[in-house]
């Protein structure tokens, strides 16, 4: 994060509609060396300062087995995110870049996904991992292992090994050239 | 997903707290293929069928400059999910494993986060995509570029080039031994 809150020149800031259509809880939350978005890292590194994740009791059941995936995807709230930018000029040099095509923490619904390293499991839902890229006392929204790690246990789906062309239309007129 | 919303057996569900810690806003509905949650693939590929995701009015300029990846983040809301489950069985043979260490889209707060092949950007807000693991209608939280396409815009921050052993403790006798 490289802003407090300020817009600048060239950014452009809606009037959003109430963030009511789904609710969040928190689940734990996240300790890390960064006191201020105006040192934290702009991506997490996988060989970044250790980090620690606390799960909240009631959750902590559901880390069972998570010690066999060596890194896991952490998703957060970055809570101190402002979520009306549709245009902004991360460099501040006056050209704006659609927060869409950024990874900036200031969007619409500002969910923050990382890949960390897992170091280690310990009592207590304690997590200690590397490659955070959040605020020191970020809430934690979910955990799961790394895509690229990953085989499904469930049986095999009709969609697994679909391919190709197939389109998706709601109407001929928007039917895609696929 | 392969479960309508059942418990099977040795999965354990508990009483979650509300979710109300922070609100989301549908920022758009994503087509695909799928009309069952017992025909979704479990994970998606980039080879798979074409997909359509329409971004609603209010959050079409920040799409600007998403064409330049060829691979974005979608997050979305997987609205169907039950939220309770903290020990799960995906292949319902009597063993459990915990939602953290799964990919099931039943979790506390049922996020789904994917991978796609961005085809093409067409007017009003629609994205033609590749690699959608997601139900039809499914609504849409977020797009990114691919982190590993992604590089930050903004000024360097002091954390970008922080490694190694810094421990995060707040208090002695929960200090790491990294």
């Amino acid at each position: 994060m490289v802003r407090l809150n300020e817009i600048r020149r060239a950014e452009v800031a809606i009037d959003p509609p109430p963030a009511t259509d789904a609710g969040l809880v928190y689940i734990g939350r996240i300790a890390t060396p960064w006191s201020s978005r105006l040192e934290t890292p702009r991506l997490g590194r996988l060989d970044g300062p250790l980090c620690r994740i606390e799960v909240f009791a009631p959750w902590r059941a559901a880390l069972k087995g998570i010690e066999a995936y060596e890194r896991i995807e952490v998703l957060f709230w970055m809570h101190l995110s402002r979520r009306d930018l549709v245009l902004q000029s991360p460099a501040d040099d006056g050209t704006a870049h659609g927060t869409f095509a950024l990874r900036t923490p200031a969007r619409p619904n500002p969910i923050g996904t990382t890949i960390a390293r897992l170091v280690r499991v310990e009592p207590d839902g304690i997590l200690l991992v590397r490659g955070l890229d959040c605020i020191d006392g970020t809430p934690l929204l979910d955990l799961k292992p790394d895509r690229t790690l990953f085989t499904p246990l469930a049986r095999e789906q009709a969609g697994d090994r679909q391919t190709g062309h197939d389109d998706v239309s709601d109407g001929p007129e928007e039917t895609p050239g696929g």
